[in-house]
């Protein structure tokens, strides 16, 4: 531990950029200077980080940490004493109004969604069908491949040159952000634009993609859009907003906005709720629960009132389905013991299925980054290619299908006339109907209403069903990871209500479960094999399917599926937030942690400021290094030995710096400077938007000068000493969603910090990488 | 500040008993040693707490709290290092072997339960009935009445004679306990026979109480008994469950067994488990999701099987209704504008109403405390003249209620022939029925699904309605408080369902909804109203009613009712909690706190140990402090100057004083008490069943010897600095379950440690008791 005492610095995962596998000794010496200590620099390259990022390529601009805690300087606790209770009035309602414009927000473009995609899609599919009917089977294809291909482009374009950061799911970004860890330009105005016209496009373009993922990014960004007051690069901005300008109210803000996302994509409040608690959030508090249930409510409220005004067909193809999307209650719920035990079997091979799932999702994903990251061009090329795999896929296998005769008392049309409709004629005479067209050629939501439809037990050939999910299970995987905003929910739940209804007709003569219910639970258990959730799963095909009483089996299925696939993989949201390198914190600490202490992860130099500091120095510190946290130490004659005072963020030296209230004399002007600023002045703007060092310039007279420190010092720093566990120290750092830890001596007679920990220090791949011996107590 | 710097001690809940109003300064001198350091005894007489214990009177005996930290001693450690991988995997199967006995066991009791209830009163109902319609007025009352007053006798008599603390909710004291408060005997095994036992007579003898709140009690001491191996005082032990010894693990498994009974008590799984994580627990981590889930399903399961077998006539009265306990899914949900406006204005008066509730509940508790705390007899009594009062309303009342014509085309017959029904006959002749009668003299179920009923519009008359609302409204707060075990769902369902149905009547000509939804609305606010719950009452009622299209409606309601009822008071088991004196830790950080720093609030005296310690001054020490948790300061030679070596607990000094490993020289023995003890030995009993040290004898020359203790202290301590802000204390405190909290100096050339922090230094009495002035700015 000798090696590892005096060696510390103040790092952050931002500068991991910059840092990574170069020699960056050399500025280091430049800034031994009698303020800012250093003492033997042990610099390790992160060899193992490098390369997790070197995976994913396209990431390589930097990551920055978010701060949740409560930052206390003078400037700060000033403002919370002078606090009228009108300005916390103020505040505590325009949080509520934000929750009600978010719930508005998100609402509203979830049903613009739905409607953009059931028009487009559909006059897709009633061309298709038509020209199908009338035998004209070349200009079918052309017709319904130009358009997928022309979309998938469309989609492909916007996401390649417009936002990048909007291809795939958006969930893995969003529970990182709620994680502490803000990927570049994830929650940008441009990210938003193509998320929701990108997701509409995609799905319009018959991919085998969903759009709830997207939705909950979508909702996110409206969040953090609202939260900001609005986008300053596009000049809309209400100054109003200032106070929810930090790390922690945005964090409420997207948490709820992740929460509206979810229940817009399913018209499913009480599940978006439950899906932002369960999976997206890392730290919640029972206020917010409720702010995001009020939050969903509005968002429940809004679809159900403008589901209502469509109805009456004023919404062109859309107007269907009330509030529940895909409805089997008509089918009654009855089991026995032998249904059960088909039961178990589903969960457990559906278990496996799932975590096979996610492992081929990793797969495909490293292979993608590497024909992404080459350009612009490859990717929309990639689109083409999968768009080309699924028009030949959904419009050449049902060719394979033979014509069924079509069930006598129906009461729908059979073949089916509209775009949608359980029974396609495809190729086939009069009479008859082509099952897997049904599948095939519609849109991913009618062929989920399909596969779920109850009393309709041999609707679906098992050949048929057998081709249908090979295809989408294989489709599914490869189009996760092209440059589309892309869900992963309507693929699982498409595989899986596929593979259910196929176990359904196999246990058909034992069992007397409706083959539609079969296909629910088929659904729940890869829901359960790939993202591992429970109650919010649960819940959420609860309203979507308004089946109470399959509610015992459908949890079940999911626990018994979670339980088998956890013995292979991570949840696939895990897997794609490890993917991307994005440093997420577990809620638990690792077991190899218990035999570390905190002293042994900090690795130097550390920067560290005296209460009164010469500018240069700071400038010089900035300049040199990529830290986002300076310990402050006050030194004699300001106290009788060397302390700590706290902690100063390089956001508020920057401001401070720039108003350049210098004094000649090194005094402390503290009380000047509380005069002349407020907490609002160093709000912090969006990301990738603050103060930047290179935008002040400095006289040489200035540099010599001297600044107080104190009033934006963060006095009440979350410390830990050094000698405690690091287990125990990775949990107060999650727990309390804190930037920097600063670690104290235990010894006296020692300079009063040993060094700051960041949440790259507890990063298996740093502990692992120091202490490579330790890997096999694991 | 500089008063408090040296004010320190280690103080802890449990002491309050013992110290709290007494002079107290005497003892503490004599423990004046060289190595039990006192500085300053600034003991401040605890008035405000006191008082806050005399309002309940019962409760002095000590209150406990729990540590949920993992203590990482050496002993810990060492164990760690040579875990096995079969101990790993046997630890986490017991987990889940547990979770599912806390499911098989809480669903066997709560099935149990419910055929008791349906059993008892239904028998006792349709002899009342009989008598009834044979004319036999006066007969039916002195059996209904007998009835009613024995049963409730015999439920009273259990609770005072046997298990006080099985009076009541009890979802106030799980709910404290999982905050970190063990409340005296709260999960003994007597309180476990009450509760069950207790609640079926109670419920059965016609009070207006539920059995949701027992059920929830129940359950958590199904789970503290299985998880403690069963029950040392009856014999019933397993050996094999020793890992589960500790508050941490024992915290889960309770929250399981709440879980449990909310799903037991109301069939509604999913709602079980957002009851736990909403108002149940304090910590949650989503591997305890997961499990509780699973509980969950199990208590689902085992209850739908029990019901499918009874649904045949083999479980006496017992057998109708499925999982879904008040079915409203029958009625359509269509509701315009008008009926929204209906909605808004039935949760605004329903949240006001909900906070009366409070009010009065609180108001009335006092005063029963001040006549049950003067023994078992008055207890006694006042179970009767309620039992009086609620015979006498629900059997006098219908007499008001003037005979309605039998509706035609009816399903059921009318007047209603069976122990339940909507149509009760009572003293109407053939072809009427009496309104009134069918809403009082049934059990409090049926009320409900009479009030809950839909297309019956005109059933109840609205005087009618306006005389039940009243009665029971009064009824159940009157009834909560007396000494049998009683829920609160039930009556404020029941009231909230009246009010909600007459509201309905009232609207008749603007609104379209149904009286039945309407009811399901009113019950909705009331709850909201009391209980302030959001997404977990919306899911159970959802579960409870299985009426998913009005789910936008119900979580408007409720969050109407909850956001006018915060305006007034807190919520029903937050009052409960307080009003019995538990000290229980608000997520939040109050504003004062923000103004003060830990420093401020430690109190001395504070007793330390040296790393090898005399035996006399630890008996001492032990004999003359109520103190659970040790500082241990390692002193040259065996460090350069006085460090903070860790914390060293009461509990585990005992073990380690019984052992009588003691050494003659004042050496570190350390190694050999490796070898000689396992964690197992300082593995935590039940509560009040430790080590006591009365238990151990000491010759002189013992006391004289030395004991090293370095293998039992914690070494790595939660650490503060003592210029912390008290809230950010407060929140690292509260977020990782602390029971004591290390606050060390901030200067060097001081002692290593300033104080220690317990949870009763964060109540605001405390806190608010020191610094008085500081109250206004709250």
């Amino acid at each position: 531990m000798d090696q590892h005492e005096d060696a510390n610095h103040a790092d952050d995962v931002e500068n991991r950029g910059e840092l990574d596998g170069k020699e960056v000794e050399g500025p280091w010496s430049e800034i031994l200077d009698k303020n800012i200590s250093i003492r033997q620099p042990l610099l390790r390259t992160r060899t193992n980080m490098t390369s997790q990022i070197a995976v994913i390529g396209a990431n390589v601009c930097p990551i920055e940490s978010l701060d949740y805690e409560i930052i206390e300087n003078e400037l700060f606790k000033q403002d919370w004493r002078s606090r009228k209770k009108v300005q916390i009035f103020q505040y505590v309602f325009l949080k509520w109004a934000l929750a009600l414009l978010i719930g508005l927000s998100t609402g509203l473009v979830g049903f613009f969604n739905n409607i953009g995609v059931e028009n487009i899609a559909g006059y897709k599919l009633l061309w298709t069908n038509d020209l199908m009917s009338d035998k004209k089977y070349f200009k079918a294809f052309l017709v319904y491949a130009g358009c997928n291909i022309g979309l998938g482009t469309i989609a492909g374009a916007l996401c390649a040159f417009i936002a990048p950061a909007a291809a795939g799911s958006g969930i893995p970004e969003v529970k990182a952000y709620l994680n502490g860890v803000d990927a570049p330009s994830i929650l940008a105005p441009s990210t938003l634009f193509v998320k929701i016209f990108g997701s509409i496009v995609g799905v319009s373009a018959g991919f085998v993609v969903g759009k709830e993922g997207p939705m909950v990014h979508t909702g996110a960004c409206i969040a953090n859009l609202l939260g900001q007051g609005g986008s300053r690069k596009y000049h809309l901005t209400w100054t109003w907003l200032r106070y929810f300008k930090n790390d922690r109210d945005r964090r409420d803000l997207i948490t709820c906005g992740a929460a509206a996302g979810v229940a817009a994509a399913f018209r499913a409040p009480v599940g978006g709720v439950l899906f932002a608690l369960e999976e997206a959030a890392s730290w919640w508090r029972s206020a917010l629960l409720w702010r995001t249930f009020f939050t969903t409510a509005v968002v429940a409220l809004v679809l159900r009132s403008l589901i209502e005004y469509c109805s009456s067909g004023k919404c062109g193809l859309f107007g269907k389905g009330g509030l529940i999307m895909y409805d089997v209650s008509s089918a009654e719920a009855s089991y026995s013991g032998a249904d059960i035990l088909a039961v178990l079997f589903l969960g457990v091979i559906g278990g496996i299925f799932g975590s096979i799932y996610n492992y081929l999702v990793d797969k495909v994903l490293r292979i993608y980054s590497i024909i992404n990251e080459k350009g612009a061009s490859f990717k929309i090329l990639l689109v083409i290619s999968v768009s080309i795999l699924t028009t030949a896929c959904s419009f050449g296998l049902p060719w394979i299908a033979k014509c069924t005769v079509c069930p006598t008392s129906l009461k729908e049309s059979c073949p089916s006339t509209g775009e949608s409709g359980n029974y396609k004629g495809f190729q086939c005479q009069s009479g008859y109907y082509n099952d897997l067209a049904s599948l095939f050629l519609n849109t991913n939501d009618d062929a989920i209403r399909n596969l779920f439809s109850t009393s309709t037990e041999h609707e679906f050939k098992i050949s048929s069903l057998i081709i249908f999910f090979s295809a989408i299970y294989c489709l599914g995987i490869i189009t996760y990871g092209i440059a589309i905003p892309a869900g992963l929910f309507i693929p699982v739940i498409l595989a899986g209500a596929t593979y259910g209804r196929l176990v359904g007709r196999l246990f058909e003569s034992v069992s007397e479960l409706d083959t539609g219910l079969f296909a629910l639970l088929g659904a729940a258990s890869f829901l359960g094999g790939t993202m591992r959730m429970t109650v919010s799963l649960c819940v959420i095909l609860l309203e979507l399917t308004n089946d109470l009483l399959l509610l015992p089996l459908v949890m079940l299925v999911l626990l018994i599926s979670k339980t088998v696939a956890d013995c292979f993989n991570k949840g696939v949201y895990d897997q794609i937030v490890k993917l991307k390198g994005l440093p997420y914190m577990e809620a638990h600490a690792e077991a190899y942690m218990r035999q570390l202490v905190a002293g042994d992860v900090v690795s130097g130099p550390l920067v560290t400021f005296t209460g009164a500091e010469k500018v240069g120095n700071i400038v010089h510190a900035l300049q040199t290094t990529g830290h986002n946290g300076f310990p402050v130490i006050d030194e004699p004659p300001y106290s009788e030995a060397p302390e700590l005072c706290g902690l100063v963020l390089r956001s508020h030296l920057l401001v401070l710096l720039k108003a350049k209230y210098f004094s000649r004399e090194r005094v402390l002007t503290g009380r000047d400077i509380l005069k002349k600023f407020s907490p609002v002045d160093f709000a912090k703007p969006g990301s990738g938007k603050g103060l930047k060092l290179e935008d002040i310039t400095f006289e040489d007279e200035e540099m010599e000068m001297y600044i107080d420190l104190h009033p934006i010092t963060n006095a009440s720093p979350y410390t830990v000493v050094e000698t405690m566990s690091l287990a125990k120290a990775a949990i107060l750092f999650r727990q309390l969603g804190l930037r920097h830890m600063c670690v104290v001596p235990k010894s006296q007679g020692r300079p009063p910090i040993v060094g700051i920990l960041t949440r790259h220090d507890f990063m298996p791949e740093h502990v692992l990488g120091l202490y490579p011996h330790i890997k096999g107590h694991k």
